[in-house]
C-alpha cells in the first residue's frame, strides 16, 4: 500500500532563471554595509530595491498585534499603491521602539525618496534582527544616497544578502513565463526567514518583483491568494513575530497589455506568483535556525478544507513531532494524538498514517511495516508524512522542520549577549 | 517600581497532612509489579485505589478525538456516578489499540470488580506510557486479585510510584479542612505528568479521595472549576494527550453531613479541591521532562478574563520564551511578541513587564533596569514573569518551564527505541 497521491495541480511551464529580485525588467537592486549587524561594518545591512519607473505594489504584514515601526510606516504608505521602492535593513528589527521607531522609519523612507526624487509615500521600508533596541540612524541616515546611487539590474544578491539574520545563505528564486508570440513576463524575488517561522506570517520579509502589468485589485488577490498558499503553510517554531512583510512590486516593463481579471494571463500569473511564493517558503523553512530535517506534512481526504489544514498545522507545529522527527524516530502515536488535538473532525479508526510511501497507521492502528523500515524514511534529510483522514475529498499540506537541541542552544541566550555584546563593542 | 500583586483570594486554613489518595478516612490503596514498564518486573506498574463504602465519583477526560481505550470504557463506568475503584498501569497507554484496547480495559475493571465484589461499572480504568502497542494482558490479568487483596490504608505512596513513567518523582498532596466542633474532611490526591503537559488536560492522571460527603452535581462544578484553575493552566511542551484523566471520589467518612450549594462548606471544599489540584498540577511542570526552570506566567488588568487567558498562554507556550528562559535570558522581546500574537486585545505601548519584581519593558519600551539585575531573577530556578496590560482588571496565571536541550534529546526516539528495546527483550 503507498500513499495517495496530490490531485493535480494545473502545470505550466515556467522557466527558472537568474537575478531573483531584479530578474524581472526595469528593477535594480543594491546594498550596503553600514555597521548595524556589527561595528566593524564587514557584513551587508542595509539593502534597496527600486522600480526605473511607476509601479503598482501591495504588501501583507504581520497579525502580530505588536508592530515594528517600520511595519506600522509600511501600512501608512501602502495605502496609495504606487510605492516604488524598498529600503530594509537587518540587524535591528526596529520593533517596541515607540514614536522614536515611527520617526526613523519615516526618516529611512525621506532619505531614500531624496535620492531617487519620489515623494516619501513611494518608500517602503523593513527592519529584521533584535527587537526593543533603538535603531542608529546616524550609521543609517548618511549611507542612502550611496545606497540609492549604486542600484545595479544585477543587485539581487547582495540585496538578498543584506537581509539576512541568522539564515545561512540568501534565498532567491526567478521565473520567465512565455505568453507566446515571443513575448513573456517575468517574476522573480529574494526572501528571508530563519526563526520564529509560522503560519500568518513570520520573521520573514519577501520581496517580489514582476514585469507583469496589474491593476491594484488583480494583484491583490493574485497576491493574497498566494500568501495563504505558501508562507501561511510553513512552520519552524510556531512564533509570529512583529516585523513580517511580504512587498510585490508590477511596474508593466515586459510591454504586455494589462492582466484582467477572468483572463488566461490572470491564471497564469498567479500560478506563476504561487510558484515563485512557495520556492522562497521552501528554501525559508529548509534554512530554519539549526535544522536538520525538512518534512512535508501532507493531509488528504478530510472533510473540509478547514479541517485539512487544522491538521496538517497541528502536527507541523507539535513539539513531540518535531523531537521524534530530529531523532528519526517514526513515531506515528505522537502524529496521531496531534491529529486527535487539533480541532479537526476525525474519526480515530480510519486514520491512516504513511512516511513517504510506507504505511505505518493503518485505521488508527499499528501498520504491519517494519519500524526499520519505517526509520529509512525518517533518517533521510527530506520526507513526507502523509495523513489519510478517510472521511470526505479535502486536502491541504503544511512544511515543518524538527527540533534540534541545536535550535534551543541558539535561541537560549540572544537577549542577554546582544545586549553585553553592544555594550562591549560601543553600540549602546 | 515593583510588578503588581495578585488580588487578595479568601485565605482558609488548610492543614497539610500525610497520606496522598489514602489520606482521607475509608480510602485504601495498593500497588505491584507486574512487568509491563520493564520485563523483570522490578519497577512499580499496577495500581489500585479503592473505597470502603460506597462513593460519589465524576472525572474530566481528554478533549484529543484520539481517546485510550481505558478513556472510552471510563466515560462508559462514569454515567452511573457510584464507581469507588480506580486500576491504572504506566508502560503501556493503551491507546491506539481498537477493539483489543476496549477489551482489554474492561477486562482490567472485570478482574477487580470480581476481586472486591463490585460490580464492573463501579471500577474505571487508566493507563499512561507508549501508544500503539497492545496491553501484556496475560501479566495483568492473573495479578488482579493480589492487587485487591493488598488494598491497605497507608498504600498511597506506592501507587503513586506505579503510576510514573517518565517523572522523576511521585507526586502526593493531602490536606485537613475544619468545620468546628473537632469535625474536619479531608481531600488528598496522587498525580503523574512529564511531557505532553499542555492546558486542556495532559498525559497526566490525577486520582483525588476525600471523604467530604458530596451529591453528585456539587461534585462535578468544585470539580471543573478546580480543573480549570489548575490543570488546564499548566504547559510544558504544548502537546495534549490521548488519556490523560482526573478522577474525584467522594465517600462521606468524614461523617459530616451532606454539603449544599451554596454553602459555606461548598465554599471551604471548592478552595480545598483546588488547593490540592493547584499543587498537584505545579508539581507536575516542575517535574517536566528535562526541566530545570518553573516559571509562572501572571498576566493583570486584561480588559476580559479570556484576553488574560490568552495572553498567558501564548507567553507559557511559545518556544523562543522557553527557549530564552532556559539560557537564564530575560528577554522581553520575545515575551511581547507572544503577547502580541495571542489574539487578546492589547495596546503595545500599554504593556509593562516584570521579572519578579523588577520592570524589564516599560509601556512596550526597554525599561531602565540593568540586564544583569534582570537576569539575576532569570538566573533562579523558579521566578515569575507578570505581562501587566494596563487596560482593565482581569487577570490569570499560567505555569510553564523551559525548553532544554535535553527535553529535545530525551524526545527525539522514543518510539524506534521502545520497539527495538520490546523486540530484544521478547516484549513484542
Amino acid at each position: 500500500m503507498s500513499a495517495p497521491s496530490s490531485s493535480a495541480k494545473a502545470r505550466v511551464a515556467f522557466k527558472e532563471i537568474p537575478g531573483g529580485v531584479t530578474a524581472a525588467r526595469g528593477f535594480r537592486a543594491s546594498a550596503l554595509s553600514c555597521g548595524i549587524k556589527n561595528p566593524e561594518a564587514t557584513r551587508l545591512d542595509l539593502a534597496l530595491i527600486a522600480s526605473d519607473g511607476p509601479a503598482v505594489t501591495d504588501a501583507v504584514f504581520t497579525t502580530n498585534k505588536v508592530r515594528a515601526g517600520c511595519v506600522r510606516v509600511c501600512q501608512q504608505h501602502i495605502r496609495s499603491a504606487d510605492a516604488r521602492a524598498i529600503v530594509a535593513n537587518s540587524g535591528n528589527a526596529n520593533a517596541c521602539t515607540g514614536l522614536q521607531g515611527i520617526a526613523d522609519a519615516k526618516a529611512m523612507c525621506r532619505g531614500v525618496a531624496q535620492a531617487l526624487d519620489l515623494r516619501q509615500r513611494q518608500v517602503l521600508v523593513c527592519s529584521t534582527g533584535i527587537i526593543g533596541m533603538s535603531m542608529p540612524m546616524p550609521r543609517i541616515e548618511p549611507r542612502l544616497g550611496e545606497l540609492a546611487a549604486a542600484l545595479h539590474p544585477a543587485g539581487s544578491d547582495e540585496a538578498a544578502r543584506a537581509i539576512m539574520t541568522s539564515d545561512t545563505k540568501p534565498k532567491s528564486f526567478a521565473i520567465e513565463v512565455p505568453l507566446g508570440r515571443g513575448r513573456s513576463f517575468r517574476i522573480g524575488g529574494i526572501a528571508k526567514g530563519a526563526g520564529m517561522i509560522n503560519p500568518n506570517m513570520a520573521t520573514m520579509l519577501c520581496f517580489i518583483t514582476t514585469d507583469a502589468k496589474l491593476g491594484r485589485d488583480e494583484l491583490r488577490r493574485a497576491m493574497r491568494h498566494a500568501v495563504d498558499q505558501s508562507f501561511n503553510r510553513i512552520t519552524i517554531d510556531g512564533d509570529t513575530s512583529t516585523n513580517d512583510t511580504v512587498i510585490v512590486m508590477s511596474n508593466g516593463a515586459s510591454g504586455m497589455p494589462q492582466i484582467r481579471r477572468g483572463s488566461a494571463e490572470s491564471e497564469l500569473f498567479r500560478n506563476a506568483l504561487h510558484k515563485v511564493m512557495m520556492e522562497l517558503a521552501k528554501m525559508i523553512v529548509a534554512d530554519g535556525e539549526r535544522v536538520t530535517k525538512f518534512v512535508e506534512v501532507r493531509v488528504c481526504h478530510a472533510r473540509t478544507q478547514a479541517d485539512a489544514r487544522k491538521v496538517a498545522k497541528a502536527v507541523a507545529n507539535s513539539l513531540l513531532v518535531k523531537c521524534s522527527f530530529h531523532g528519526s524516530d517514526p513515531n506515528w502515536g505522537r502524529i496521531i494524538h496531534a491529529v486527535g488535538y487539533s480541532g479537526a473532525r476525525i474519526r480515530e479508526e480510519l486514520v491512516d498514517i504513511y512516511f513517504n510511501g510506507l504505511i505505518a497507521c493503518k485505521g488508527g492502528l499499528t501498520a504491519k511495516t517494519s519500524v526499520t523500515e519505517l526509520e529509512k524514511v525518517a533518517r533521510q534529510p527530506r520526507f513526507t508524512v502523509t495523513i489519510d483522514l478517510n472521511l470526505g475529498h479535502a486536502e491541504d499540506a503544511a512544511y515543518t522542520t524538527d527540533l534540534s537541541q541545536a535550535y534551543v542552544d541558539f535561541n537560549s541566550s540572544e537577549y542577554s549577549a546582544a545586549v553585553h555584546a553592544r555594550r562591549q563593542k560601543g553600540l549602546a
